[in-house]
């Protein structure tokens, strides 16, 4: 669709041109306030309404393959290829009706399939779409692909069908992005956060606020219009309510990203100790406590899990510090200097200490690790391993030292990582440490760094609103911040988008979904 | 299922029990005439009626994936942990429908889905069965698989579907073969065959003249109950008729095996001549041909076709014959002999010769191949490679000189492989040595080892009994060659078979199928 598009404004403004609720095209214009202005722009969709189709399940061989056409034609063009022993006209089933038959190239038969039928609206697309459920040969799926093409359908790009069900309002921009996390979610917490986000959890909060807020602004607006009247529409004190509900929401979103974008990936973990202190054998024993879990499951690839353990649903990825097994013995040194770069992109730093030494290098390598993350928000557990090897009196000894230096984010732990005693004990401490109750209980975690961006952005104009408030600042100004939150808001449900992002963030998506 | 069985009988006999098409329990009793006998069994079946449920799609992550369940409890057990806007109950829903909801474990919704329902008997197996369509995580997979299992499903083995719908009549054995063999066909040939072989191609051919066999056996075991009396009941020269027919069947179909396993798994062919006569180069340039076309379907890894071209749409497979590259340079060698047993493997050698060598080497090599393979079916072609580099009459000198070796399946070829000159000469002689032609019109060939045993036991038995007919032998020794016959053909579909030989077959398959 091409077209050419006449504005005319009075005053300094930012426009969008919309197509569905997706602003396809978007400027500023300023304008001294007398001026009257010709715009001339051409537009070029990057949207087209042909059928398209694709594989929508796993790449390979398998018992059956699916594969998915939507569009207005997707029934018509399954039909010209579908024949089954009543002569059935697909286009004249009901829908969510599945049908057995054959799909033929001319007299050929390619395979004996399940056609499903689901008709707009009331589809994931909300298009017409067809599900092919075929034999799961590469040749078949290839071929039948082939044939419907053949017969007017184009090849679906990465995430088309879902930009789709996104243009056609089934779902808004953040629950889009929510289906292509829960597609790559490998743990339950991932898992549950992919699945509010996609089932709309922290889309609703957030256009019920800036429903609220876009009140406001066109009562301001109407100020402005009668800005020589002193007349005051929209109720200032109501306002500075709102705003400071907004304020606090988007302060609890933009905080869970950290959170939220360690359960999405894992929670970094580093192990740090001196050579032999027994570095491999406690990775050793958190993962294979886990491996029966994990790969359990046809298709799981040991690779996919070789440094990631599952406590309770939540994954912990273990950051690769091999480097400090190669550190001299100078037990000094703890090798810690050669991974501060890891250690600071761990949400926890396991340091292994050893009976063995002084106490006095012990407490010294604790005080230098507490050192290096003191301004970030690394934890750190200290684990006192091989307590198996001495008596009871000494590991209680060492306990003491150390205890002073425990705090909510530093915690020590005794284990013997050969035999596994205690194990559960540091397994509930780093679930406490990155607040897994609060996981379980938290409905919403922001995972996506759009949104943390989006949510930062407006957070800062929002407390900018909150402090115009607060000096009285001119009408203009205030709807100019309040403009930006709606902005950045409307940014992460798509209520304001534009291609650019829409084709970064579909681009993502595996093909068929 | 267990029980015991009690038997009566008063002549050798073999003795099949079925549980509905298929003798779980087989023995023979020979016994002098007059004695009676009792025999006591114990049958413990492989099969059982619980509801089964595997993914059916390949494994792996994806736009959606697909968990089939099946068995008179499927539909009820899904409605557990189903539930819609409408509260619909799955169960009272009709057959052949699809219904979006979401799957739960207790108040947690692990996916939204789309089920379908198939009910018994008009599903893939026969019995009831569930498709559940759901986002393509590996968690998600497992999670689901895990709360039917709860609900009291069982995780099917490999193939257990497909064994039911054989053991309730949907499919014969051939035709159950013919859905594994699809599943892993991944040429135009293979592909045809195995779809052909699924919809029933061999089965009806061979239940036909099973059908007609046993209809004389009757008679002719009639014929034994009144064997004193020296009747004919049945027709002895229809009966040659019918023999001599099945005969001639049985041996296209028997000699079909070679081609047909050759088109499953591909074509074996070796390319051999000394270094630098362009092997990698020819092979390079026959893959580069194929490259485009194997290649454009997502998954479809490069490991999968590195051997392997596809000439209209039948699969040439190379044989590694590496180990030539490094034979010394001596020219009359050829490397020959270090891959005698390679070439033995393959359909068709391919022998490149140097226009740069002395005729009489080139001779020497022709012979002396063509006496390695003359006692096998192997087929020679002789590439007169690097045409680009002679002059015309140099090179028709030397087609000359081979010309005298040219057969029905030795053939000689002019090529440049480094241009690609006559390519299109070559692939036309793969595919007349072949018999391409033949492929596309012949609708049944055999590519199964266990149908090719068991039909070359049969054609073995079937022409003891033409030549008892001719000899005229007594009645008794007649029938026991037909029921040979009858047994061998009732393998093949499943008619007769046991526990042992299902096992075979389905432990093969993919789970899911």
């Amino acid at each position: 669709m091409n077209g050419y598009i006449l504005l005319w404004c009075s005053k300094p403004t930012r426009i969008f041109i919309y197509s569905n609720h997706v602003a396809v095209f978007e400027f500023f214009i300023l304008l001294n306030s007398n001026q009257i202005s010709l715009i001339l722009g051409q537009i070029n969709f990057m949207f087209d309404n042909s059928t398209i189709v694709a594989i929508s399940t796993p790449p390979g061989i398998g018992a059956i393959a699916v594969i998915r056409m939507s569009g207005e034609d997707a029934v018509n063009i399954c039909d010209t290829v579908f024949s089954s022993n009543s002569n059935k006209t697909l286009g004249l089933q009901s829908a969510n009706t599945l049908h057995y038959g054959k799909i033929r190239e001319g007299e050929t038969v390619i395979d004996e399939v399940v056609v499903g039928i689901f008709k707009a609206p009331h589809s994931y697309t909300g298009e017409n779409v067809v599900e092919i459920s075929c034999h799961g040969s590469l040749y078949i799926q290839k071929k039948i692909l082939e044939v419907l093409v053949q017969q007017g359908a184009r090849l679906a790009h990465p995430g088309e069908f879902t930009l789709r069900a996104f243009l056609n309002g089934k779902l808004d921009l953040s629950q889009a992005e929510g289906v292509a996390d829960l597609i790559s979610s490998s743990s339950k917490a991932a898992h549950r956060v992919a699945i509010n986000q996609m089932r709309g959890g922290i889309s609703e909060e957030i256009k019920g606020l800036r429903g609220q807020l876009l009140n406001f602004i066109s009562l301001i607006e109407l100020e402005l219009d009668f800005s020589e009247e002193d007349v005051e529409f929209a109720n200032r004190s109501d306002l500075r309510i709102l705003v400071s509900k907004i304020g606090r929401l988007l302060k609890i979103l933009k905080d869970s990203f950290y959170l939220g974008n360690a359960i999405k990936n894992g929670i970094p973990v580093a192990i740090v100790g001196k050579t032999n202190s027994g570095k491999s054998t406690l990775l050793n024993l958190l993962l294979k406590e886990d491996k029966a879990i994990v790969s359990d499951i046809a298709g799981t690839t040991r690779d996919f899990i070789e440094d990631i353990i599952s406590i309770d649903g939540i994954h912990f990825r273990f950051i690769d510090t091999a480097g400090i097994r190669h550190t001299t013995d100078k037990i000094e040194q703890l090798g810690i200097e050669r991974t501060f770069q890891k250690i600071s992109q761990a949400a926890i730093v396991l340091l292994l200490v050893d009976l063995d030494d002084e106490q006095q290098t012990i407490v010294q390598s604790v005080k230098s690790l507490k050192k290096q993350i003191e301004h970030s928000e690394t934890h750190l557990v200290v684990i006192i391993n091989k307590i198996d090897l001495y008596p009871v009196n000494e590991v209680d000894k060492i306990i003491r030292l150390l205890e002073p230096m425990v705090t909510n984010s530093n915690r020590v732990v005794t284990l013997s990582a050969k035999f596994g005693n205690n194990l559960e004990v540091l397994e509930k401490t780093l679930k406490e440490l990155i607040h897994a109750d609060q996981i379980e209980q938290s409905d919403i975690l922001i995972t996506n760094t759009r949104h943390f961006e989006a949510l930062t952005k407006s957070y800062e104009a929002i407390q900018r609103v909150a402090a115009g408030l607060e000096s009285n600042i001119p009408e203009d100004l205030l709807a100019q911040d309040i403009r930006e939150v709606l902005h950045y808001l409307g940014e992460i449900t798509g209520e304001i988008t534009n291609d650019e992002i829409l084709g970064n963030i579909f681009s993502k998506f595996c093909i068929g979904k």
